[in-house]
């Protein structure tokens, strides 16, 4: 009888350990983000919210084509982010914020989970698609990172489309520009705090994670930073471990959100580690990160998450997030609110 | 019997996971490194060695006093660090090599273990000492990264000390850089294993790491990155969890090496989370990152590690590495090539 119960005992600590595969893997599956912040029932009207959805279905179906046509995770999580960044919906590509003076400068990062290979490009301002930019730099270029002039200078040889940087203006995102200077100016925001209560100082960045039918994991990021952002600050997005990660043996990550406290605690990574060396699972790995280290700091922000096993976790601590997930042989699952 | 031998295995089981103190805990401890690569006897002549091993032990007893006086760990790493960067001996500062273009393009990184907070600058070309601008980065802004023109503007509202460019002219890497421009006119480095194989390509950095009297741990680096580099390409020295991270539940780590591989792998991170998470010794942590994940994929260099215990890890993969440490109460030790 005891010999019984410490056998129960030893196959729930031992199976607890292990990482769980919930249901089926599936054949391949996808997640998305669009930013997470202060996203709240009534903030949009039905129609703003009907095109935040279509918009995320329209990127899911995309991904979802390319994954059952035995395309690449990385295929797919670069022409996933390519929708998102051509919307002006979102902070990323056409949507981008703008910096303090005036002007857009953007932000991606790939990474392969194939091959740990990755790219990541920051403080781009005349490239139609940052992501597109940082595969050419994982593809064509021996180097991981490449900033600035010297970054585009590459995207031109690698005939990567250029806009005019006017291409980036939005009204939108100009007019929230306007008003956090004004608030500036009458000494209003005047510590980091204030900046993390603004709604749109750090809202928005996009991303994509997917697992093709080979088994191979990809994600991908992309941002305009945030809002009225100065001295070429550059956030976690193009931080290999920070806002983007992948690797066949765990996970595949991509995050959004208060980008210094991603930095800092290397959260893209950190799960991923805790899967492989704490032995956790998917969602007990991201939960353990975003809803309890990033909590107790203040790091606003979330994840999306997709491991070998086709499992998706999308764990946020801010009031929403943008997202959606499409799994093979289901239905396209989009949502922005807390559940 | 049978039970002695059960209790006996299970003992060594145990231990085998549990972080090793080896030594009593010193009272302040540090190690440094100046780069690492194609270091090999002979390669110097015993007046260069004497050099370099002067310069090191220098460097070794700035941080030491400043321990022994009560200073921070985040004070020692960042002086200690000025003096490598004023040398011209090493790729970082004074010693700085040249990109492609004939300029200097200089990445730091700074990180305080107590806070997780950190400061990161890459593409500077006008301050004398990048540590002291990330540590800037670090203390008087809200943010962890900046890069470019933007982050010498906040250098400048900092009045950190400017230098024209022309300071970091060496001869001895001008004619590095000369030597590679010929070989590629000739078309003789023609792929990346060709600059893997180059001595001066991807020959420096320097780094501090650092335990203080309160138990403090905090990391530095700092380099000119790669010789003949171009398109903006940044390495792993300004990429929080890469070539920098302290964590005082952990460990303190500064790398150097071929900076795309110790970013795809997350380096610096890696370790700490081997010892949070896989419970490994400081030496076990950094040797299976550095001399078995990284040499699987020739990924050639090292790091210098202090655990919140003042044990000094120094593993590197290449053929020699300039390196030094200093603990409390005993002499300092500085080496170079393979023991």
């Amino acid at each position: 009888m005891k010999k019984w119960k410490i056998s129960l005992l030893a196959i729930i600590v031992i199976s607890s350990c292990q990482p769980q595969t919930k249901t089926p893997r599936p054949e391949f599956a996808l997640a998305i983000h669009g930013g997470a912040g202060s996203i709240k029932p009534g903030q949009f009207s039905p129609v703003e919210e009907k095109e935040f959805a279509d918009k995320l279905e329209e990127a899911l179906k995309v991904g979802y084509k390319i994954l059952e046509n035995g395309g690449t995770s990385l295929e797919c999580v670069e022409k996933v982010v390519n929708v998102l960044e051509d919307s002006p919906l979102f902070n990323a590509g056409k949507g981008a914020v703008f910096t303090n003076a005036g002007t857009n400068e953007l932000d991606a990062a790939i990474m392969d989970g194939k091959t740990l290979n990755a790219g990541t490009v920051a403080g781009i301002k005349r490239v139609k698609n940052p992501i597109t930019l940082a595969r050419l730099v994982m593809m064509e270029s021996p180097h991981v990172m490449m900033i600035g002039d010297g970054a585009e200078k590459f995207g031109e040889m690698n005939r990567v489309e250029f806009v005019d940087p006017e291409y980036f203006y939005t009204e939108r995102r100009w007019e929230s520009l306007q008003k956090i200077l004004e608030r500036e100016k009458l000494s209003l925001l005047d510590n980091d705090n204030d900046y993390d209560n603004d709604n749109d100082y750090k809202f928005g960045t996009v991303g994509c994670v997917a697992l093709d039918k080979d088994g191979n994991l990809a994600a991908a990021t992309s941002t305009g930073g945030m809002t009225n952002k100065r001295w070429g600050r550059v956030g976690d997005v193009p931080i290999i471990g920070a806002g983007t990660y992948a690797d066949n043996n765990t996970c595949a990550i991509s995050a959004t959100g208060h980008g210094e406290y991603f930095i800092r605690n290397v959260v893209a990574y950190q799960i991923s580690s805790l899967i492989e060396h704490a032995r956790l699972s998917l969602e007990a790995a991201a939960d353990s990160v975003v809803m309890r280290k990033l909590v107790k700091q203040n790091g606003s922000g979330g994840v999306i998450a997709i491991d070998k096993f086709g499992n998706i976790s999308m764990p946020f601590n801010s009031e929403g997030m943008f997202r959606g997930s499409f799994k093979a042989g289901e239905e396209p699952v989009v949502a922005m609110f807390a559940n």
